[in-house]
C-alpha cells in the first residue's frame, strides 16, 4: 500500500502534521515522505506477513508536498486520548532518526476536536490570572530572583520583597533552583510567602511568588501541595526537563494553583530550522495539557527566536481560532473550550525594551526582567520601579522619554541601557 | 568575576560537562564559553547588584578550550541530589537558545560520586535480566509485534505466540501502541501474558512480554501495577516522550519489574552533531535513573548512529569504569555500584546482520527484529526460527552460510535479505 495520496482531503477528525523534510542524497522527497508517514503510523521497513485488511484504515497519508514541506494526515484512532507522550511517540518518535531523511522538522500539529477535548487545558488562562491580580489592561510585570542560583533563603526573600515593593506583580525562582542545600525548597517557600503577604499589605496590590517545583512527579506534587498549604497561588515547572508525563499528572491533580511553564532545554530541539520540533508545537502541547503561562521568547532579548515566529506562538496560545500561516508553516486550529495561555517574555530584557515588546506582542504578555531590574544602578527596588514606570507609560500611550522626566528610576535605567 | 580558569583542575566532587561550541559571528570562543558557564550556573547577562560574596563558590568554570570543544566544571552544590530534571535545567537548559552561540552540543556529563549515589540505578541490569531468562552467554532475541500499530488484541497475541514459539525470548509492543480502542491496554496485557505462559510451557524456555505503559505518571504506575498483578515481569516506557520526571517516579515505585527504555524522539535532539544533546548523555541519565535495557542504535539498520558512537554508548552503559575517549568526546566515568544496562539494538535488522552486530557489540546485546522476522517468506514463526538460528550459530562460532545448510528458515531469510 502507498502512504501517499495527494488527492486526499483530511476530514476534521484527522490529526494533521506539517513537516519540513530533506531526504538523504539520491532519495526523492516522495520516498522520504512515504517513509515518514509509514514509520509514524502502521508501517515499517519491510512488508510484514502479519498485517490484516482492517489495519489499513489507520495508515497515515501524505496529502501535500510543496518543495520541502509536506503535510501528513493521521486517523484519530491512532492516538490515545489524553496522552501527550503517546502522541509524540507517534508523530515525533523514530522518524527523526531515519537514515532516509537527512533533516526533518515537525513544524505544527492541528489537533482534531475530540482529541483536544480529552485534555483539560489551562485552569486559569489569561482571564483567570488577570482576575487574581485585579489587573485588567496592562502587561503583568515579573522578575526572577538573581543571582540565578546561590543566594541563601533570607537573601533570596529580601530580593523578592524589594522587587514586589518596587512594582513587580510576580517574583519567580530561576529554572535551575529547586531544593538545594543552600536554599531548601520548603524553607524558601515559607519565607517567600511571608514576604509576599507583607508586600501585599504594604502596597495594597496582589503579588505572586512562583516557586520552582521541578522534580520527579511524586516529589513535584508534594512540593505543590506544600505551596498550597502555605497560601501560595502558583507553581512553576521546567516542563521540558520534567517531561510531559510529569506535567500531565501535576495538571490532573487539580490543585487549584496557577501553572507557570519554563521551557529550559527547548532550544536543544527547537532552534535548528531544519531539524527537530518547533517551539510552536511545544507551546500548543503545553496549552492542551493546561499550563496557564509559558515562556515564548522576547525577539529582542538575549535568546534567539525571530519576530514572526514569536508572534505566531503568541497567537496560537492566546487566540481561539487560528488561521493557517504559510510564512511560519503554521496550520489552522480551533481551540474550542481550551482557555488561552498567558505569554511570558523573559531573557535579557530591560525597561527600555518595553515599548518594542508592547508594539510587537500587545498587552497580553507577562514581561519578566532579571538583570534588567537587579542590575539597575541604584537597587532592585529602583529597578522594579523603573520597569513598572515603563509599563505604565506605554500602557498610557506616553513615551519613555516623557515618562522619564518625572520618574528618576526610569531615567537612570534608560541611561544605563541605551536602545536604538 | 570570570567564569574561565584554564588552570583549574576539577576535583572529583565537581560535575564536568563536555560541550561542542560554535560562537555567533564576531564572538570569540572564549566569550561564548564564558556565557555558557555563566548562564548554566550563577550568572546572567548583566552585573546584578544582588549578589553576595558567598555565591561565587557555586560558579562554573571553563577549564579547557580545545578548538570548538570546551570543558566546564560545576560545583556539586549547584545540583539537587536525585533530580534529573534539575540537572538538565542547569547544564542543558537555557544555554542552547543563547544568541551568542550559533551551535552548542552537550556531548557528555561526568557525574561526581555523591550525586551518582543519590540515584538507584537499574534494579536488574544485565546480570539480573540474564538470570530471569537463564541465558548466560548468547545475545537475547526480541521482536516487536508488527504491523506496529493497528492489530486487534487477539491478532496481536497470536503474532507474539508465534514469535515466542519460533525462538524469541522477548516480545514487545511498539512505541506508539499504548491504550487505543482497537487494542486496549488491560485486555492486551491479560491475553499476552496468557500466551506467554503457554509458550513457556510448550518451549520450556522463559519468555517475556514488554507492554508499553507510556502515559502520564499516575496512569503509567497504574498500568505497571496491572502488569505485575497479572504476572508480568517487564514494562517498557518511551522515556523521552514521557520525560525524566515520570521515569524517575516509576523507577522509585520499586515495583520489581524490569524497565525497558525506548528512546522515541531522541533524534530530534541527538542527531545533529553540532547542536543539542548527545545520545550518550541520554543513555547515561537513563542508567543513573535505573532502566535495565535501552535502545542504543544498530549501526547497520534503518536508523542513523555511526559505529564509533554506538560502541561508545554501549561501553558507557555496560562497563563500570570508563576511560575518556577523545574521538567520541566522551569523558571518564566511575559507575560505582550502579549496575550495567543491557544494550538493545533495534530498527531494520534481519538474521543476516547478526554476525556484524555481534562482531561490533559483543554478546551483551538484545537483538530485536520486527520486519526482519515478520516479513520472513514463510511466517512469523519461521522468521523467529531463522533469527534464533543466526544467533545460535554466531554464538557457537559457526558461519551463517554453514548454519543455513541444515536450517531451512535461516537459508530462506538469507536468500531474501542479502548482505554484503
Amino acid at each position: 500500500m502507498s502512504y501517499i495520496d495527494l488527492k486526499y482531503r483530511p476530514p476534521e477528525s484527522d490529526l494533521v502534521c506539517n513537516f519540513y523534510i530533506e531526504p538523504e542524497r539520491n532519495i526523492s522527497i516522495r520516498k522520504a515522505a512515504e517513509a515518514v508517514a509509514s514509520e509514524s503510523s502502521t508501517g515499517t521497513w519491510a512488508a510484514v506477513k502479519t498485517s490484516k485488511p482492517y489495519v489499513s484504515r489507520l495508515a497515515a497519508r501524505v496529502f501535500e508536498i510543496r518543495k520541502n514541506h509536506i503535510k501528513i494526515a493521521y486517523p484519530s484512532g491512532l492516538f490515545e486520548p489524553g496522552n501527550v507522550p503517546q502522541i509524540l511517540s507517534s508523530v515525533a518518535g523514530n522518524i527523526f532518526g531515519m537514515k532516509l531523511v537527512r533533516n526533518l522538522r515537525l513544524e505544527d500539529i492541528d489537533f482534531p476536536g475530540p482529541l483536544m477535548k480529552s485534555f483539560s487545558g489551562p485552569k486559569f488562562g489569561i482571564a483567570g490570572v488577570r482576575k487574581i491580580f485585579g489587573v485588567r489592561e496592562r502587561p503583568l510585570l515579573g522578575t526572577i530572583v538573581k543571582p540565578k542560583i546561590g543566594l541563601k533563603t533570607a537573601d533570596h526573600a529580601k530580593v523578592a520583597y524589594d522587587a514586589w515593593m518596587g512594582g513587580c506583580d510576580i517574583v519567580k525562582d530561576d529554572e535551575n533552583l529547586t531544593d538545594q542545600k543552600f536554599n531548601p525548597f520548603r524553607k524558601r517557600v515559607a519565607q517567600m510567602l511571608k514576604m509576599r503577604d507583607r508586600a501585599e499589605k504594604e502596597t495594597g496590590e496582589k503579588k505572586a511568588y512562583l516557586p520552582n517545583v521541578t522534580a520527579d512527579t511524586r516529589e513535584m506534587i508534594e512540593r505543590a501541595g506544600f505551596v498550597k498549604e502555605h497560601g501560595g497561588r502558583y507553581v512553576m515547572v521546567d516542563i521540558l526537563t520534567c517531561g510531559w508525563s510529569g506535567l500531565q499528572t501535576l495538571r490532573n491533580e487539580e490543585l487549584g494553583l496557577v501553572l507557570h511553564a519554563h521551557r529550559a532545554m527547548h532550544a536543544a530541539m527547537t532552534r535548528n530550522p531544519r531539524h527537530g520540533i518547533s517551539m510552536l508545537v511545544m507551546a500548543k502541547l503545553a496549552r492542551l495539557v493546561g499550563v496557564d503561562q509559558i515562556h515564548i521568547g522576547t525577539i529582542i532579548g538575549k535568546m534567539e527566536g525571530n519576530k514572526s515566529e514569536v508572534e505566531e506562538i503568541e497567537e496560537q496560545i492566546e487566540k481561539d481560532i487560528i488561521q493557517p500561516d504559510r510564512e511560519n508553516n503554521a496550520l489552522g486550529e480551533q481551540w474550542g473550550k481550551i482557555k488561552p495561555v498567558f505569554a511570558v517574555c523573559s531573557g535579557g530584557l530591560h525597561p527600555g525594551l518595553v515599548p518594542a515588546l508592547f508594539r510587537m506582542l500587545g498587552k497580553d504578555i507577562i514581561i519578566q526582567m532579571g538583570g534588567g531590574i537587579h542590575a539597575h544602578p541604584q537597587s532592585t527596588k529602583a529597578g522594579a520601579l523603573a520597569a513598572r514606570q515603563a509599563v505604565e507609560a506605554v500602557n498610557a500611550g506616553i513615551t519613555l522619554k516623557e515618562q522619564a522626566k518625572s520618574h528618576r528610576e526610569l531615567a537612570e535605567a534608560l541611561k544605563k541601557w541605551k536602545t536604538k
